[in-house]
């Protein structure tokens, strides 16, 4: 399983696959070594089964950065963890070329919580505060929440 | 919830949402007013969530073809089922705009089932037949079949 040198990627073709399979997350957990108490990991990832490891490859070929990992059972990931890859590259290529479904707005708040790490705000415990606030509303959990408390 | 004439979809991006979301799916029905038994009833679609509704609507306005319908649930799906609009325009599109994923593998049979329809074939019980064979290989049902006979 190796990358396909073949397979070059077009841009819009990555926007539009990106738009159905990516997943912009961020991550809080806790962390005893850390002064806030809290670890801040934001992560880009897009998830295929197995058949399709090809096409992760690709993507990272034409990023130049992240890594394709199993994700669970027959399923792998194309995953972009680097702080510096995140904020040089997957966010300026998504500030560029937009995504048109409503990921769009789950990147624009990643890309808010990358900017608020970049300027440490994510070491205090307001900061964390914020970011878990801004996750909350990230990838349809606002909605999750809305039913659950109505129910 | 209209369509959005300010979505203008590029090609690439098309190629590239579908490769996620698309599917080409044959069902075979039992029809007792057809001589052969079995009707059979080749359709594309894209589904999303109600949230991405402006994707679909753009999805038909680009291909000039097909409806938008509530799925199930808080799902909707953009859905082609006219034989011509499958034929003369879902197919070549995809033909000139390769898929990148194996979901080409499904197009590939998807467009075979077409042509034998156009051909005739699927209202002949040996047509029929081997659209069910073609069928059985579609949309991972392979792996599945594989999987539980040697289960």
């Amino acid at each position: 399983m190796k990358t396909n040198e073949f397979m070059n990627l077009q841009t819009q073709w990555i926007v539009g696959f990106v738009d159905g399979e990516g997943c912009f997350h961020i991550a809080v957990n806790k962390s005893s070594s850390l002064r806030c108490g809290f670890q801040v990991l934001p992560e880009f990832t897009v998830t295929q089964h197995q058949d399709n490891i090809q096409v992760l490859y690709a993507l990272k070929s034409s990023f130049r950065c992240g890594v394709v990992r199993v994700n669970h059972g027959d399923r792998f990931c194309y995953r972009v963890r680097g702080f510096h890859h995140l904020k040089e590259i997957i966010i300026p290529f998504f500030e560029k070329h937009k995504l048109l479904t409503k990921k769009r707005i789950d990147f624009e708040k990643f890309r808010t919580v990358v900017l608020m790490m970049q300027n440490q705000e994510h070491l205090t415990r307001d900061g964390v505060q914020k970011i878990r606030e801004i996750q909350q509303t990230m990838n349809r959990k606002a909605k999750k929440l809305k039913i659950e408390s109505s129910s």
